[in-house]
């Protein structure tokens, strides 16, 4: 072995980072080391102050530090859209590329009965609360396109119309920029169903 | 924007890594929070503890969290070869993947004096002393087959001939796997003016 036991550690460490194998670990380490050390201190510190930190929104669910996340905090967003999502990541994404001024909702996952996931894991009843409190004219269900994420946003979409608030369902397509001839059947099979009238 | 303060300030702490751009930034920050918290807090301790342990091995130059890093430490290797190489990485890679056993030196780097990186900041006295202490038969060039490694090791090869020590150099040519059609020019020429009888 070529390295000190340290640095092995410190490599076998990095590898808790998504999508970071051997190798990279192995370059980030060395990167860290050679020429980087204040940066790597300071890493090491927000990660301790975040993990300390960081909790959950109290009325979305998504990752915060404080009980409001800046999105419920902010006085600007409008109230009456509710859009749920899976993780903060789809809510950071929403936020940042789509005109969406509204409210969220996070599940921090989808519902997965075999892995134990239910409507109380995703705080199913702190939404039917937020429901329940009035004011909200439309549930925008912007949950994953796959098997599980479909399956939840049939559940909610039951829960939001029991309440006669209407629920919506992001669209489903072909993607921007997809050539036809690579698009998977699925997705063009339901692309042809959900056509709509040419602008 | 839709992250707390904290949760920014890591993902922008995360981007000290390279090859880490802002979405794996964030998706790593997402995930060490949403899922991993207790790997996030020994990646802190084992990247605190690493800068401030880690320094350089006295005989080699490499990074070691000892006086003498593993390598130079064991009994067991050939003192008699000395293998020069630009970073610990490189010295990892070859103690890996090649049947070498000898032992290593690490420049840390490349002459280069436009950066004024000359033979002083590659440690070249040391490595001097170490031709000097005797015993050593052959030194192994295996820089990088840049413009400035060529240059290194054209340096190098002087200062281990004035002892009247053999100096060589790793081997140049298409590398393994590597389709005629696809390899560039300089290489291929290379190849060519190297060539040697076939086996």
């Amino acid at each position: 072995m070529a390295s000190s036991p340290l640095i092995s550690r410190l490599v076998e460490a990095l590898r808790c980072l998504p999508g970071v194998g051997p190798k990279s670990a192995q370059r980030m380490a060395f990167h860290l080391l050679e020429r980087n050390r204040e940066a790597a201190l300071d890493l090491a510190r927000v990660i301790e102050e975040a993990v300390t930190a960081v909790g959950r929104c109290e009325s979305c669910r998504t990752l915060s530090e404080h009980a409001l996340c800046p999105i419920c905090a902010s006085p600007r967003r409008d109230s009456r859209m509710l859009c749920v999502v899976e993780t903060p990541a789809d809510m950071a994404a929403i936020d940042a590329s789509t005109g969406y001024r509204g409210m969220f909702f996070v599940l921090m996952g989808h519902l997965s009965p075999l892995d134990g996931i239910g409507p109380a894991e995703l705080g199913l009843d702190q939404f039917e609360q937020r429901l329940a409190g009035g004011g909200i004219t439309e549930v925008i269900l912007a949950t994953s396109s796959t098997v599980e994420g479909e399956a939840t946003a049939h559940y909610l979409a039951e829960m939001v119309r029991e309440r006669s608030i209407r629920a919506t369902r992001i669209a489903q397509g072909i993607p921007m920029g997809g050539e036809l001839e690579y698009v998977d059947g699925g997705t063009l099979a339901r692309a042809i169903t959900a056509r709509q009238d040419a602008l």
